[in-house]
């Protein structure tokens, strides 16, 4: 059985998400998957825990399940995260860190500096990666290492790699879809409910599917962020995000969702990926159309020269849900490793 | 640039498809897959068309599309597709015969045939696979072969594709779907058309969704087949076609559809894979069902332990559709050839 080292960068909902589903999973993945998966690192913005022969995750989680930090345990350096990839020995870093949507940092400079050490990378940071993609790419291929983020777009829904893995003599010609679930969650709910779009907003945020600051999924930045990820890395193009013509659903009333209703149709946020251009903006679609999906979910809709329309729906976001995404990525690296 | 040699056993509309696909589209495979696809042999029912240097495909597709045989170009050989398989030097065997629902023959032979000579093999051949599951697989693992049949259950769709690639670390816990086209565009129409079963069954004969003895379809078994296929390659469970407790959908009356459709649902065949035990028949699903798909699509809802609910929606038939699973299973077996 192969053993591979890894680094997690980022202890937040989605790091600790990867090492809750690692614990729960690792026997199962050395089973069918003939690999150890073995966190040697993991990267706090305020130190790293650092253990060659494999961090005790169950220690980790515990303490920070009880609203502690991580630094009382005694693997734990006064070290930075960068410093960690540097001088750790590993041969995948995992990183999740929420970057800033206008600069990607600091996930830009980690995955630069992971990938700059010689690591494959897997990454769910959507805002480093639509910042940087092109710059990141050539990165990757210049050091022949993997850089996979299928959880960055979509989240525990295969995009990249059902394109990559699943449909590898098509052509992909356009893509649509919903690739926000809290906007979804709320269009749901002026529909099927009646609600204006406050009172859907604040329920959102009382599930806890809309942040407390509700921008940028409200003006649809974050579904742009997500369309520039898969234009360039599915489409083969060089977007960035102000190619993104982006409308968000604040002028979107009850009154208008209802008539569309009454007439058949839903209003949705849909991303296009189309002759070249992006946008994101609400869209009026027919009930019975595959895209008209409910409640927080994303759905996106390949239009491809041999298979036609390929249509896929799952969940969006959620801490466990995207490591289906960051697992798969991971798992797919550890294919080409050498025992 | 390496080359892999295929022997295309059958040349139907499945068949024909594969040729025309190749034809249009092997310049865009070479550059992007770094492959050379060469047809060297077409088995027919009553000979074989043999060409080591590549068979003329164009030639071949000219002639059958004005329906003739292709018995008279020059490479035709009077001999069974098995002893093709037996003299020709080839790489990749491309099952696309019709074979019975009950015996799985003549697909059944000729998978062995080529699994037995070390080929690997790609086959869209639903009832031979059903019906030879286990036998066909301890086959190709004894020869250390790949036997890939995406095309069998889905058509256009990846199923077993996407769980083996894009998902790796998720368990799948059930699976719930619409397998077969003719029965949901008859379904579709009795709802939204308001026609009754008979003359929704006449409209897809006319558009060809259905052959002129419908039995298979509309009785369920067509769907059952390939529950049987998803239910051994996805959840590894050893289920044969009587495991299947099936119902069709002749007893569905247009007033019955209607009934469903005034209270927000809609009766659709549904194959459930859960338990340990697999069913089709119909059922009533909400209106906002992620399955409440429309006309001859077919869809898939996996359940698994991390990722979720995923589904995906696509053509489940169609002589070009179903290239894109066919060419997706050669391409993956490419990747392990060496040049």
């Amino acid at each position: 059985m192969k053993t591979v080292k890894i680094l997690l960068l980022g202890f937040g909902v989605i790091g600790r998400g990867f090492a809750k589903v690692l614990l729960e999973k690792s026997e199962y993945i050395k089973k069918k998957h003939d690999v150890e998966l073995r966190v040697v690192g993991i990267g706090e913005h305020n130190g790293c825990l650092v253990d060659e022969k494999g961090i005790d995750l169950k220690a980790a989680l515990e303490l920070r399940e009880k609203g502690k930090w991580i630094d009382s345990l005694p693997q734990w350096k006064k070290m930075s995260a960068k410093d960690m990839i540097k001088s750790i020995p590993a041969d995948l870093a995992v990183e999740v860190v929420p970057s800033d949507i206008k600069t990607g940092e600091p996930g830009v400079g980690l995955l630069e500096a992971a990938l700059s050490k010689g690591l494959h990378v897997v990454s769910s940071d959507k805002c480093a990666i639509a910042n940087k993609f092109s710059d990141l790419m050539v990165l990757a291929r210049k050091q022949n290492k993997w850089l996979l983020f299928e959880a960055s777009a979509g989240g525990g829904m295969p995009l990249m790699n059902l394109v990559r893995e699943c449909i590898q003599a098509d052509e992909i010609r356009s893509m649509e879809g919903i690739l926000n679930g809290t906007t979804n969650y709320i269009l749901t709910k002026m529909s099927r409910g009646g609600m204006d779009l406050e009172t859907a907003l604040r329920e959102a945020q009382e599930l806890g599917y809309a942040e407390a600051d509700p921008t940028y999924d409200v003006e649809g930045i974050d579904a742009a962020a997500k369309a520039v990820i898969l234009a360039n890395d599915i489409m083969g193009m060089s977007k960035k995000f102000s190619d993104v013509k982006v409308t968000g659903i604040r002028g979107i009333t009850k009154e208008a969702v209802q008539l569309a209703k009454k007439n058949g149709y839903v209003i949705k946020l849909i991303a296009e990926i189309k002759d070249n251009k992006l946008s994101v903006g609400p869209k009026i679609i027919p009930e019975n159309h595959p895209l008209n999906i409910e409640s927080n979910l994303n759905a996106v809709m390949f239009k491809t020269d041999i298979g036609k329309d390929i249509v896929i729906i799952g969940r969006g976001a959620g801490g466990r849900e995207t490591q289906s995404a960051i697992f798969s990525d991971v798992l797919r690296i550890c294919k080409d490793l050498q025992s």
